[in-house]
């Protein structure tokens, strides 16, 4: 079912940078807020730990090769390799990177947003990344989403995709940082000032004054972590600095100027003022616990780690090498350092910070997401761990009872010095040290030996997959029926994240290309007996949520999982972006209702629902009868998909669809 | 039982510097070959895989603090932390270390043996370490050997470490290394001149005008791997580059000139022109099935890795980085470096060789083991994996069916370049490449900030154990019966290893301080059958072996574990040294059996052991009854067990034993 035409008197009025992004790529909708629009995508961006069931779906499709721009598959995820399942993915990956004409970044290279964003990024690009954090692209003027792994595969094929209009939120940064805060603080701000749920329906565009002190990295750590705040996406417009970037990696040709113009004006607005700015810090478990460093300053510390996506930058380690420099971190301390990429390892060791952050006592592991993806380096139950990365939700670090906070480099190294969280400004007068200013060298490392170029169509035809045994092909998923009597078999509350549904970690993420298997571990923190409950209750179930459900990552395991244990319906207060999106794709009916009917559904007896086709196909309303232990209940449920993704739903989700079609 | 005084003659006629060492420090027994002799100890080691049960032995003997002149806990084992299980033994050891006087080495200051070499080896000095690799401290001129966790704590405790004496295997060196070729051909060399059983009860005493070439840390590598020989422990002469790698490190004074005197004999002798050596490779998967590398040349090649504590020296870094240097590993290669310490990957760092390795594809792991016990990256399947370190014993690696070959760091980097099996030699005429002589810096980094030394003895007393919740109690294990019939639950083949009696990897190792959780994986990559079974036959079984069984490594887990699922005999062909004397400790009987005693054995029937106490008091014969599928055979089994040593397994092992004495 096409949308609309897009219409060309939208270009009329001034834009935000936002705006212009999504004109220049409308292929179909009307551009105001919830309308469902179609927008055409340039680049892709896939990772290990979503990007095999990508290649599976691609290989489904019957694709022969990608069209567009640029897809580029990375291996930064999994790269403990306990058994053989991560280096047979890894070579699964390299061989399906050849066959469809993808870009490979082999293991080792480093991670996927910050490698991308110095190899591929450039303004006025659109990219989809089966990744949540792929919207850290929008500091080069890009309009990057990060979305279901069928989505990256569907525009790999030439698909635009399909979301809701956003609002465009403003925000205007005025001001410099003050010493001893960075970008981290910035987006921290907004999480204390917003929580994990508030940029939910929203595009964040930064603009003012303020983005003249932040270089493209620092952007990067912002736009990065805009997907905690349930953002769409964030982006900055593409300016001199942005120019600056491009000429230091020898790729000023693909600079292109992209600012709001004069007079463009957001839906909502906001201020921050740079220059009010102190440190602070993300408690135990949610991003969104946002506090002053100096309010919980003095806290045992066990483990400090640096690094992920949201850490990017070379400057991110040179200010804790240079805070540490002579000095050793306090006994109690096990001081992690994951290097984003080997470029940034090799300017680590050409400005002496590397040696600065050995001599201290920092452990130096390979460069990859690690930790951050709960690959290795969890601490001890109950132990405070402060990381440079974003996010900290319960269980995500591979440690049940966790106390995981998330803050700035700078807050990082204090505490690492000290052994208790430490608010970096005290140092001035403890240690008599002045905020160091790195200096960065002119001539950044630009080594792109390890990203592997696509192969030519021809010989690319020739490629076969390179299939180990852990790699399962998709499972087949039957269409909606008309009528459901199905058990709620989990009730949750609010803000329940995707590490909670589907856990990553060492132990589960080596399954992340075998859905029968990975199966097996559906919500376990939550409720282990889910699993075996889910699959022997035959003719499917229902799940019972809070707000917010489903925030966290781009993974798409979270539903074909449940839905290969016979998911069919999930009730909830509300459902974040990327989740909601997955659960349409793969034909699990998402449906939104009142606090009333949460407590009536919670009991955790059964869901009717009757004649669902029509009534998902003629409006908002879905009627349902809940079986709470006090009785039956009517309800109001409803649901927010568009036409085009009923009949999506209906059939099963988006390849039962396609395939249907073509049947 | 106490054995004779020391025979105070035995030191007027010309010795070798084993025999020096050993005379130096004996306390008991004659230096007859097979007499068993009591020998003060020095210095001990631990590392974490088999720490963790040494320090609960050390609580369970009630110690207040170690008697040694320096005992030292290292932590470079379980780095990974894919859960709370390896940072909370972290945080045990470094308690424990506090407790009761020992240095504590910090998870990131590097792999144990070589760090101990650099801070602690001293000519002249004995040493026990829970790690079978302790014997690499013979490079210094010392006497140290790989025994049973709770031989370690009893050393702690003061007591002698009792052996039986070994004969001294004399191995003379002539000649220069030819280029391409270095310390590892030659202990590779010997495993393929002699196999993993030529060292069998003996010590290797390495002298000769060749060690002129060789420096302390191309000795390490010869002494290291002469465990693979299954070797009681090599030495090498204290002698000018012993003063010089001791000066280098500010050491000097604690250099003694420790050389064989003129005259003296060896027990068997052999002979290596080091000039007459090539390239060597072990093949999977046996240290011992070496073939020199042009032979197998040509195979493909999917990931090498440099490093462990059989690479354990800057040179056989520098060397990799010099061969690789400008250029870039092929495209199939997972290129992996495993710094041996930090003070190491800081001498990288300096001398540009880290730069060389991140350019050519290398992925920089933390300092440690690693993949070395299986901690990591693991193959794929069936693919070849090249490695510098010291075993390959199957599924050691983390994959079960791998495919892993030992070798040189040369043999590993011309490997790596061309992804390919390649005889480094050849690089000469592909790349026009001459051999390069790593320049190694003149000051090394000598960084002790990692090592933690012990607290005063007041100050230690309050330390208070920090106990996670996978740290158990030992259990406590009962009397050996007089008589037993016991089913024959498993049989086994010639050289089964400890890795395969206990498996290490990332999926086990975190359990090494859990008995009753650890004793689940017993055998499963032979018979995943075997702990279920194991535990359900109730009074105990019996396992079968051939040749060399237990070789490998010195984890008593491969003893308490079987222990506490029952086992009670072992009836092998031949036992390896400290997998025999582990047996011993715990109580276990190992009994040895000639070719027919085996195969009626090997048949799973049922043995049945009368009159045991009185056998073994009596002699070295048990008279024992084998019921196989073709009836009952009378056989007659043979003890190697000392006097002291029968009284100790009689009384359920060495700690019952004690605890058995004072009750």
């Amino acid at each position: 079912m096409p949308l609309s035409a897009p219409d060309p008197s939208a270009g009329s009025a001034p834009r935000t940078v936002a705006q212009k992004l999504l004109a220049d790529h409308l292929v179909g909708g009307r551009m105001e807020p919830g309308e469902e629009i179609a927008v055409g995508i340039d680049q892709t961006l896939t990772q290990d730990a979503t990007g095999t069931l990508v290649m599976l779906e691609l290989e489904a499709l019957g694709l022969d090769r990608v069209r567009t721009e640029h897809s580029v598959q990375y291996v930064d995820h999994n790269l403990l390799q306990t058994d053989e399942k991560n280096p047979e993915d890894h070579l699964f990956l390299q061989s399906a990177a050849r066959r469809y004409g993808l870009w490979f970044s082999a293991a080792g290279n480093g991670v996927s947003h910050p490698v991308h964003q110095a190899h591929f990024g450039r303004p006025g690009a659109t990219m989809v990344g089966s990744d949540s954090h792929t919207c850290a692209a929008g500091a080069m003027g890009m309009l990057a989403i990060g979305v279901g792994g069928l989505e990256v595969a569907m525009a790999m094929a030439g698909d635009p995709l399909y979301v809701s209009m956003p609002e465009i939120w403003g925000v205007e940064l005025t001001g410099e940082l003050p010493a001893w805060t960075s970008a981290k603080d910035v987006i921290l701000e907004m999480l204390r000032r917003h929580g994990v749920k508030g940029g939910s329906g929203r595009i964040i565009e930064y603009h003012g004054e303020g983005l003249r002190s932040l270089t493209a990295m620092d952007r990067h750590v912002i736009a990065n972590m805009g997907a905690e705040l349930g953002a769409t996406t964030s982006v900055f417009p593409a300016d001199d600095e942005v120019r600056r970037f491009l000429a230091e990696r020898g790729r000023e040709d693909q600079f292109t100027l992209l600012v709001a113009d004069d007079g463009a004006s957001y839906d909502v607005t906001e201020h921050i003022d740079l220059s009010s700015l102190e440190p602070l810090i993300a408690a135990p478990s949610s991003p969104g616990n946002v506090t002053p460093v100096r309010e919980v300053a003095g806290e045992e510390v066990h483990q400090v780690v640096v690094g992920s996506s949201a850490n990017p930058g070379l400057r991110d380690f040179a200010v804790v090498a240079e805070i540490l420099h002579g000095r050793h971190v306090d006994q109690r301390i096990s001081l992690d350092i994951n290097p984003t990429s080997r470029e940034i390892l090799a300017d680590m060791v050409r400005g002496g910070w590397l040696t600065d952050l050995i001599s201290s006592g920092g452990r130096i592991h390979q460069s990859g997401c690690m930790g951050c993806i709960g690959m290795g380096q969890a601490p001890a139950v109950g132990r405070n761990s402060l990381r440079t990365m974003p996010r900290n939700f319960p269980g995500r670090s591979g440690t049940d009872e966790d106390s995981v906070w998330l803050c700035s480099p700078e807050t990082a190294a204090a505490s690492a010095l000290t052994g208790r969280i430490t608010d970096p400004r005290t140092l001035e007068d403890q240690l008599g040290l002045s905020c160091p200013v790195p200096r960065m060298p002119e001539d950044p490392k630009v080594d792109p030996d390890m990203l592997i170029a696509p192969l030519p169509v021809e010989e690319a035809r020739e490629v076969e997959l390179v299939k180990g045994s852990n790699i399962s092909t998709l499972p087949e998923f039957d269409p909606l029926p008309d009528a459901l009597d199905v058990p709620v078999l989990l009730t949750v509350g609010d803000d329940v994240s995707t590490d909670e549904i589907m856990p990553a970690g060492s132990r589960v993420l080596p399954y992340r290309s075998n859905i029968p298997k990975i199966s097996e571990f559906v919500y376990i923190q939550v409720d282990d007996t889910y699993p075996d409950r889910a699959w022997a209750a035959e003719g499917g179930h229902a799940i019972v949520g809070g707000e917010n459900y489903g925030q966290g990552s781009s993974r798409e395991h979270a539903v074909i999982a449940p839905r290969h244990l016979g998911l069919r319906v999930v009730v909830a207060k509300s459902f974040a972006r990327i989740h909601w999106q997955n659960l349409a794709n793969f034909g699990v009916l998402a449906l939104e209702c009142d606090d009333a009917a949460y407590r009536a559904a919670a009991q955790g007896g059964r869901l009717r629902l009757r004649g669902i086709h029509d009534a998902l196909r003629a409006g908002t309303e879905v009627p349902a009868t809940v079986v709470g232990d006090d009785g039956e209940h009517q309800v109001t449920l409803h649901h927010r998909l568009s036409a085009r993704q009923v009949e999506m739903v209906l059939a099963g989700g988006r390849i039962a669809q396609r395939a249907a079609a073509e049947g």
